[in-house]
């Protein structure tokens, strides 16, 4: 039975990744949760024991503490930085913030006498962000050259590269994801799909039949998918996931906003007219990112499960 | 005329730069250099006047001040740790002190009001280590992905995408390089040429037919330029390049160490055995890394001029 440490559990994959774990049989006695924030809207897990910890991440001493004496078999490293356009408020904050947190994390990896190091299996969570563009019709495969086009994605090339050195020279035991878009009750509405949802669903509760709805350009297709099965693939990589490979999670289907906006408009069944707010158009964002899955699924078995129409019901269910 | 900042001023590459700029007609009114350590051995250029300030680029403050006082036209951004080996020492030191340099020189350059930006043109120097491995017989081309083995790689990595943010968004104005290994007169015998010509010239000296030489790995393929050579191609780009644009500068050619070694042995006219030593020897040192010439050949007509050999007897002459 395994101890498993899981840092920013307190964000929307760390809350799905909680409830999947209470839901399947995965071998785990014992959760660790950290986050830099309160953990509002955690479950109580039944299936384990789980314990919380409020702390930041870039307080080396205070991490280290905690982390040695948990002794974790799994560590699940979910926190930082996550939101683009929040990285572009602040570059360097973003750059130095998820710089710190991984270097910390790996500092404590380190600690252990090199023949112990590789029991503690790490999963660490990057992103797509980190190709920058794709073209029309590609589905980009993790040989795909790394071309980071926002601080956000600095910051996760840097964490890939930083890894690779400390599995290659420090015998670390480290599984990445460069996770794609991923969506699903309980993401906040600074993130484009629940920010739609929540604007239909006002007007629907309001009980107008039409709606203007205020987006970024709709034209940009990405590939997205349910966090839920996100966090699956997460638990499919620790168990089978090869030291020092990076994995796509994705879909491999690329699908625009505007559809999406199609979408949620048959299933709410309102009129909907879509007003571009320049202030949401981010200039220079690469029309088309779609990845490969041919990698996690030879390896792992992954296949996403959950069509994107369920996700977005299950967003609107909660909405409503 | 232009007024020109070059940071790490009195190391290898910073004093060549200086000499190569008192003998050319460069339309140099005046330079800064600036170094972390006391500019030992630089000479007082004379066709363009030269001051020289001891500070640490890792504090912004004292930088900004000299650096707005002076405001340059160009800024050579030379300094950082650039040994491979000493990179090992203390990786999370070097990452960290690579990438505070680059980021304090960053907002240094984004001071400006966003009109006024792209007037200082920055030349930022980098490295092939970036790419990681090469293949036997294939020339790397800037488009090769990158796959850092090494903390300076990292290190250079990041610079290159802090920039490539800077230059998109902030209108800043950078070419950059990825230079391949460059030897010449003055290098210090930290690095693996001029060591060996520092062993095999005392032998001489002492009068000695034969010699025992102690190296690393003599098998690797490098591709080498002379220094002289290679600051002639930072001065091309700094007129002819792109901005935003890598630019490998290199040879072209690979040449194994042994080879250099037969070479030495030859114009020294010394029995010479090699005894390898494995604290020498790095382990997952690339095999071959060979760089293509073919983008900074088009765009500055930049070819180097002059032959390995040439380079050795004139190491070898500032030795005797």
């Amino acid at each position: 039975m395994k101890k498993c440490l899981i840092t920013g559990v307190g964000g929307f994959v760390g809350r799905h990744l909680l409830r999947y774990f209470d839901g399947v049989e995965a071998g785990l006695r014992e959760v660790l949760g950290i986050d830099l924030y309160p953990a509002a809207g955690v479950l109580t897990p039944q299936r384990f024991s789980y314990h919380f910890e409020q702390i930041d991440l870039a307080q080396l001493d205070l991490f280290t503490v905690l982390a040695e004496e948990f002794d974790p078999d799994w560590l699940i490293h979910l926190a930082g930085e996550s939101s683009v356009s929040a990285s572009w408020r602040d570059p360097d904050r973003c750059i130095m913030n998820n710089g710190n947190i991984i270097s910390n994390i790996l500092r404590f990896m380190r600690l252990r006498p090199m023949k112990y190091r590789s029991k503690c299996r790490m999963l660490a969570v990057g992103s797509s962000e980190v190709y920058g563009y794709g073209e029309a019709g590609e589905r980009l495969e993790e040989s795909h050259p790394r071309q980071p086009s926002n601080p956000y994605a600095v910051s996760r090339v840097y964490q890939e590269d930083r890894i690779q050195l400390d599995v290659k020279w420090q015998g670390l035991n480290i599984v990445s994801t460069r996770s794609f878009n991923h969506t699903g009750p309980g993401q906040s509405d600074r993130f484009v799909i629940p920010s739609f949802v929540r604007q239909l669903c006002n007007a629907k509760k309001n009980g107008q039949k039409s709606v203007q709805l205020k987006t970024g350009n709709i034209q940009l297709i990405r590939d997205f998918s349910d966090v839920r099965d996100v966090v699956r693939a997460y638990h499919l990589l620790l168990e089978h996931g090869q030291n020092g490979e990076i994995y796509n999670v994705c879909c491999g289907a690329g699908v625009s906003l505007f559809k999406i906006i199609e979408m949620l408009k048959e299933i709410l069944n309102l009129d909907v007219t879509v007003e571009i707010d320049q202030a949401l158009v981010r200039s220079g964002e690469p029309p088309i990112v779609v990845g490969s899955t041919e990698k996690i699924f030879r390896e792992t078995g992954w296949i996403p499960q959950i069509p994107l129409e369920q996700t977005l019901r299950d967003m609107i269910q909660e909405q409503m």
